[in-house]
Formats: structure tokens, sequence, C-alpha cells
């Protein structure tokens, strides 16, 4: 380290990233002079709970001050500016310029190592009536407020984004009792997710009452009157308020200005070590361009937890470089509840994959949060992707009642470790009757996985359209009347006379065989492979394909 | 592989291991002949939930049997025979011998590969009284259904051992209204936790009514008129009904007649793909030693995860020995609920350890089940072990009223891995506010196990008895007062004026730093230490070691 203690620290951005390199800087050196710089009048405030408080769900808005600049002096001894704005970056002369918001006054400050931290903004499309004061948008405790109040006058909500922010909002408004629409340009909510895996979430919505529009975009806003969302394809939604939540774009000008190297989308280029191009400025969080943790591709992921990871980072390679780890890059890992269901995913997508041209395999498994037998045992649903060559996992998604969370972050923890399906398999979880199972869905989707890998197991993600193909239905006959599958010409040979049965089939064509969760149409294709059939089996069954809680066998009367 | 389908496969015991690989065989082989042979009346029990049908938290009895013959017939095409009893086993003839419970008569049958899963037997000491009638062990559905139609008539139960099964026999009793006396040998309850990490769950279990008598063990039991137990102590206990729950052991008679190798302990002995001494003899489940995941060591752990794996791998190496996987030894992963509390462990204890004599390093680190600001966030408390020469995470123990087996979980995965406590710091877990923080208890524990690693951080495990050293107590002088340390001559200058009042320590002196929760202790010590004080903190703070629900800050008036 060139630098000797005292240090002078200069952080601009008081929230995650910020914050948590301030702390983190002041248990390292108790010499340096640490400043925080925060435009906003807030610093360390948990952004992640705004949605919650505008619907009610926490009640207390002290709760989301995490900290005041009051609390940070006597605690960490940091000297905090809120309402003080960076406005230019002398890297040469190793200063910065900020400006008083309210005197609007100057000045130089001079430091030996600058963080940037100025978050994201979220994104308001330049569209026709976009300035009109009944359109919002989330980021501080401030539009929080707005949106609170602005909410207490209205009765029609239209969010437009259902992303994990646009979802979060449409749950809390519906909370408040508006009446809610919620607009996505995609054909599905939370667009980082695969479609089918998103379709517990939408039936939640749905349930709900929301008026969920996919496949449509906002076109242009009419304020004459009552406000009119007008979307691409023409249609009109009237609304008393709209929230944007269409994503963010990195806060980045200030660093632009200073010539700091950005990426194709305006985040800040770091290193592992959080230092810009720049090496006495780093930059942390939602503004940066970071790695992705499987392939070290740049990405962006504008969520907390990174946030205060990579904040922690720059302040160990300040003040304790010989000790700092270099960050490994991220997986994404990601969740929303709605009302009673949730759903996330961890590292890869299988859009992304494709996307990318990457090779990869995958299986949907459903099975119970807990032990079946035990009373309250919710419906879950796992997905998971790997890598064919390598056998390496390269993501998941679930969704369900109950046990999502703990699904995603074992896998997350999996692909951390660089496990493969055959580890998923032999995990050894947490198991009594009110917390898991013998054999808990994670182990279940690497048996299947290395079931298809080993070619046990050909799993399709769809039903096909060619009508050479028999489609055989393995459900009990009670359960295919009760709930029939969406498409003529099935079979039907329930599991247990599957054997007895074996001549309804032709062995000419191929078969796949379909269950109400995936299960039964492995043992049947297990079956039928072994007695010289061509078959395959719709993964995931009928829960992961058209109806997220079709029952797996009949309640008995 | 030198056997050719059709194939006999013969299975001794129809529970978790034996039906298992009965079922993982049928998938892999259409043609092999399968027997399974159970000397109860059932098989494919869920034997995890007895006692939850004894309390009726579990309220149909039908959902404890899995499976039947009728269903295995139907199903997987299995040759079931229940109450059926394997008494000689014929290797060299390679058949077993067995005997029809019903009718007495016997019979022989070849196989050309053997499973054993014969499971384990609860411990009945010969102790002086030990049969009167009224002294349950609970293995089966009869022993289920003899305890509860028992505890119908009783009153006052004792359980005698306060392990996993104890826990959860004293919780079901207190649900069905009976006075519980729960008695344990050593000073602790959940035996194989270290002792500190129990003190939450031993509150609840007191909170709840049941009188726990901790470092006292059974001598005798007096039948005479009402049931006396009488203690090592001497102290005695009136009891209607007496569950034993002391452990289990191997139920090993036919392999010990048959020459196989046993361990010490009399479990089968089994290589990594549950072959015996025998190679034509597997064995799973209960019954066997296998190794431990971390150091190799053999171990047996009698649970039901690992038994269902161990005789699926079984039934893969006979009939799918190309793809068969080698087991990689286990954790141990265990997990109790009793009342509103759950605590449990995977891989290694400190006791474990310090008797092994192996080196390590701890933390114990407190927080919230999820982000402390949305409703509902409860206390969790996570202690980590690991290597200090490799940075291995060796194991962990987690206590708290929700997100415990979260938590085992994704630990059990780490270790998996073979993650260093650098990457607990770094594990991107599923953060929304219901569910987690963006810096979860086990990111937590990482940095401060880092911390430790890195010299930062001194924690020690017990409050030092040298009275040279000082003892600071930094918490708010209200909070102090409210619930003031058990111990005199402690100084208390909270850690916001802590800068500013340094000289009233004494510099000569080495000082521990005490908080409720041992996070702003840590805070105390990096000032103290930057001013040349000899300084450590107490790990967990009063949370861990006096009071696992004290609270961090008063409530606000």
């Amino acid at each position: 380290m060139n630098t000797v203690p005292p240090l002078r620290f200069v952080i601009v951005g008081g929230v995650a990233a910020g914050a948590s390199a301030a702390a983190r800087a002041r248990r390292l050196s108790e010499l340096a002079s640490i400043t925080l710089l925060e435009r906003g009048p807030d610093v360390s405030f948990a952004n992640c709970g705004l949605p919650y408080f505008i619907g009610g769900e926490i009640k207390q808005r002290e709760a989301l001050a995490v900290q005041t600049p009051q609390t940070l002096k006597a605690m960490l001894n940091l000297d905090v500016r809120t309402s003080t704005e960076a406005v230019a970056l002398d890297r040469a002369g190793k200063r910065i310029q900020v400006r008083t918001l309210a005197s609007g006054t100057t000045e130089w400050l001079p430091y030996d190592k600058l963080l940037l931290a100025p978050g994201a903004v979220p994104l308001r499309p330049a569209l026709l009536g976009i300035d009109d004061a009944r359109i919002f948008t989330l980021r501080s405790l401030q539009d929080m407020d707005r949106i609170k109040a602005a909410a207490a006058r209205a009765e029609r909500v239209t969010v437009i984004g259902a992303g994990f922010i646009g979802l979060e909002m449409a749950e809390q408004l519906v909370r408040l009792g508006k009446k809610v629409t919620l607009v996505e340009l995609l054909d599905q909510v939370l667009p980082p997710l695969d479609r089918l895996m998103t379709l517990f979430i939408e039936d939640e919505l749905r349930r709900h009452g929301i008026d969920l529009i996919l496949g449509d975009g906002i076109a242009a806003f009419d304020g004459a009157g009552g406000l009119t969302c007008r979307l691409q394809s023409g249609r009109t939604i009237a609304a008393d308020l709209v929230v944007l939540s269409i994503g963010v774009r990195p806060d980045t000008g200030l660093a632009r200005e200073a010539g700091l190297a950005l990426g194709p989308r305006g985040h800040i280029r770091v290193n592992k070590f959080m230092q810009t191009s720049d090496p006495d400025v780093y930059a942390a969080g939602d503004a940066i361009e970071s790695t992705d943790r499987v392939t070290g591709d740049p990405v962006s992921v504008p969520l907390g937890g990174p946030a205060n990871r990579q904040g922690r980072l720059a302040a160990d390679h300040i003040f304790a470089p010989q000790t700092a780890k270099s960050f490994p890059g991220l997986l994404g890992t990601a969740i929303v509840r709605a009302f009673g269901v949730s759903a996330g995913l961890t590292g890869w997508s299988e859009k992304r994959l494709r996307a990318a041209g990457r090779r990869f395999r995958t299986v949907t498994v459903n099975d119970n949060h807990h032990a079946g037998y035990f009373p309250g045992a919710k419906p879950l649903i796992l997905k998971l992707l790997w890598d064919p060559d390598t056998g390496r996992v390269l993501g998941a998604q679930a969704a369900g009642l109950d046990g999502v969370d703990k699904r995603l972050d074992v896998i997350a923890t999996a692909i951390a470790g660089g496990l493969i399906i055959d580890d998923l398999a032999d995990l050894e979880l947490a198991y009594a009757p009110p917390f898991g199972a013998a054999k808990d869905i994670v182990n279940l989707a690497g048996f299947a996985a290395c079931n298809t890998r080993d070619g046990l197991a050909t799993p399709v993600d769809a039903l096909p359209d060619d009508p050479a193909v028999q489609v055989l239905d393995v459900r009990p006959p009670a359960l295919v009347q009760a709930h029939p599958l969406p498409r003529k010409g099935v079979l039907n040979i329930p599991l247990s006379a599957l054997r007895a049965r074996l001549n309804e089939l032709d062995r000419t064509r191929p078969v796949v065989t379909v269950c109400a969760l995936g299960k039964i149409a492995y043992f049947a294709a297990r079956i039928l492979a072994q007695n010289g059939f061509r078959v395959s089996c719709l993964t995931g069954g009928i829960r992961a394909h058209w109806d997220p809680r079709s029952p797996a066998k009949l309640p008995t009367p």
C-alpha cells in the first residue's frame, strides 16, 4: 500500500454500497477521514422495504431509516453530508466538487481514495404525456411518501412492468384495496425467469383480482381529465395513479464526465477489487458492471446483497489490501413474494442460455415443501439447469407457497461450490417432518438430472405436435376425468395397469408419457423403455405446464 | 457386470433403505425378480412421523402408510412379504432362510444379490424393572399405536433421553395435555449439539411446562403400584407412562451370524457402493457404518435421508454399475422442532472436534431470520466451525424461531462443496424483505470468521475469571439496566460514547467487550484495538450465553 494513514476516503452515495464501505472502512481504520456524500436527504435506508411501507405491511417509517447522519457520526465517526451532490471529479487533482443543494454553494473535497456508489435511476421513457404528475417511479423515501399519498386518493392504479418491484407494488396496492392493472411487455411476469416457471405466481396475481395484461407495452399517456394509459396494442386503461417499474439505468454521469471506463449500457467498469480504470477511484453497487460467477461475462445486477459486499470489498482493498479477497462474480439470485406465492431464480435461466448459445440440459420437478404426510405441505416447483459436458449446475428457478427461498439458497451455494448434478442428489439437507423430506426436492432434481444424463429418462418440455406421437396420460382415471389434459387423442392407462396393457400402444410409434407432477410419467417411461418403446416424458407434468395447482391425487371424499 | 438379467434381488427390511432400493431396482430392471422381506406388518411407512401421530398433529394414520404390499405390487411389481423374518443367511449357497411369522414355516430363497436393510432397534438397557408394561420405545406403527393408547389413559409421562426423538415425543405429549418430565444424562438437551447452542430450545421446553432434568440418568424402575422412575441421583419420578429414547443399536444379528464384517458397535461395514465384506451382499440404512464426509472416519448416522440414498445407490451398483457414483459420506445434518423453536446441526460440532483432537476455530452470530425492518423478524443464532489451516467449513449449528433449516441446508451444501469461510461471506442468497436480508446470517458468520482469521477480532466464548481483565459492556445504559450482565465489576460505556471515554479504561490490562448479540462488542473491540488495547469480544453476546431471547434494543415506548 502506498498511502499512509490517516487517509482521506470520500464516498459518493450513502445507501447500500456506500454505507457498507464507510462502516467497514471505519472498522479497519480509526484514523481515516471518511466522508459520505448523499444527494438525497437520507442515508443507509432500507430501499427494499419501500413498497411494503406504501402498502402498510411495514407500519413505521422509522423502521426504514436504518441509520441517520447522527447515528453514523456517533457509532462510526463518519462525516455524513446529505442533500449534497457530487458535481465534478478532478482525477488528476484527486479532488471532487460537491454542491450543497440547499444553498447551492460548491466546494472541492480532496481525497486519497474515492468510492463511487451512485446507484441506479428508474427508467422513465420519453413517451407522450410521461410528465403527468400522476406517474411515479420508486427510488427514495420521498418517492415512497409521494406514492403513498397519491394512493390514498386513488382508486384505479396501473403498474407498468411486472418485474420484481412491479409485483411487489401490485401486491401492496391490492392490499390497500386498489383496483390494480399490471402491464408487462413480455408474455410473462418476472422477465428474468423462464415463462413456465412464472405460471404459479401469475395464477396468484389473477386470483387476487389483478388485471394482468401481458405482451403489451405502454405507448403514451393522456392526462386530459382522468389519466389514460394507451398501450402499444391500442388498448387504453384509465388510472388515477401509475407506477412505472420497467427497470433502471446506472446513475453514472459523473463517472462518464470524469472519463472513467464504462460498459455498453453506461455501467462503471471495475476490476475484481472494485477499482475503476483509475486505481484510486473505486465503484460499487447498482452502477457497476460486474462479472457473471459462472461464465465471467460482464453483468450488472442491481440488488442490495451484492451492493453491500462490493462496498465492503472496496474498503478492504483500500485499508487492508493484504487480506482483501477478489470478488467472485454474481449469480443474480433474486426472489419475490406476491400474496401467498413466491418465485425466484439463481444463476442462468434457459432463455439466457439459449440467447448465449450455450449448451445446457434441464429438468423440472414438483414436490411438497416438506414431507407430504405432515400437515401443511404446500406445492413447490423447481427447475434445474446444468452443463451437459461437465454436469455443473448452471442455474435454478423455484416457485411455490413455501420453501422457495431455501431451495434457491441451496442451489446458489451449490453453484458457488461448483457442484455437479450428482452432488445435488447426495446433498444431506435438514429433515424432520415440519421442515423437509427424506428426499428433498433439491435431491429429486439431482436424481432427475442424473437420470436424464444417464439415459434413463428423456424429458421433453412440451407435448409434440406430431400426431404420430402417442400421448399417454398415466394418471388414475378419476383424476383424468376431474382434470382432463387439454388435448385430444390422449390415451389413458394408469401406471398400475400399464404392464398388463402394453398391447394398447403401438410399438412402432414414439410415446410421450404425462402425469400430474412428472414423477409417475417417468415411472411409466421406464416400463415402456424396457419394453422396447421409444419414450419420453413431459418434465414437470401438468402442474408445470397448464395448472400450477393441479392436484396429484384426488382428495379423499 | 457378471450377472445377466433377470436377476434375483432379495431385500431384507422394507422401510427407508429397503423400499428405496426396491423402487430404484425396478426402474432399472423390469425383468428382475425383486423380493422385499419385512419382519413387521408394514412396509415403507413414514417412521419420522410416528411422534406426530401420537400427539395428534398428524391426524390420519393412513398418511403414515406411504405404501402397502398391494400398491408396491401394482406400481413396482414387487414381491413384498411382510411379517416375514430373515432367520439365516447362507452366503456360500447364495440363499436366505425366511420364516413366516404367522405360520412359523420357513423356506430358503435364492438370491443373486442381497441387500440387508434391517434398521436399528431402540436401546432398552437391562435395568431393574425395565420390563414394566408401561415403559415404551418407539420404532414401528404398532409401538406408536401402543403409546397412543397408553397416553390416552396417562396423566404423568416421563421421557428418558432428550435427543431428537425424545424432544419430539415430549412436545407431542405436552400437546396432548400431559404433565411431561424429560430426563437427560448429559447437562444439555440435544447431545449432538454444543451446549450453548441448546439454550434456546431448552428455554422453550421449560416455557411449555416440561420438567427438564439434566445431568441425571435413569437407574431403575419400580412398578409396584404406580410406576416410579429412580434416577442415578436418587431422585424419583412418578409416571403413568415412560418413553425411552436413549438411542438405537443396529439390528445386525443376521449379518453377524453370517460372518459379515462389522464395526466396533455392531454396524455392518460397507464400501463406497454399499457392498459388505461379501460383494454379493449389500447393506444400507441405520444398520451400517458409513464414512464421515469431512474426514472419512467411520460413522453411523441413523437417519432417513441417508438410508434412502444408500438403498438407491445399492440398487444402482447392482443394476447399473457403469453409472453408479460412490457414496460421498455423511454430514449428519439433523434438525428438530420443539414448539416454536427449532435447532439442528450439520457436520462437526465443537465437542466432536475437541474429542478428536482436531484444530478448529469458531464464531457464533445472532441475527434475525429476515430483514429486521420487515414485520415478523425472529431471532436466529448460528455457530460456525472451520479449519484454521485451510479455512474449510467443518460444521454449523443453528437455533431459533424460524429459518433454522434453511441455514443448515446452506452450510451442508457449502461443506459438500468444500467451501471456505470467505465463500460464506460471498454467498449470494435470495433476498427480499419477507425472506432474508441483504447480509444473511450465513454471510455474517462468514464475515465474523474472516475477521477472526485476519486478526481483526479475537472472539472468546466465555467471560474470563481473571479479575485483571476488564469486562466492558457496550450496550446503551437503559438496556444494561433492564437486562444487567450476570456479573460484578462490569464497566458500562455505550459504543456511541466509547471514543470519548477511552481514558476510563486501563490500557495496561486486557479488555473483553460484551453486548447483546456480539456485533456491537466487535465494533467496540475494533476501536479499542486501534487505540492500543489488548481486546477480545464475547462471541454471540449475551443471547448466546445466558438469555437466548435477550433483546438487542429496548422496545420503543
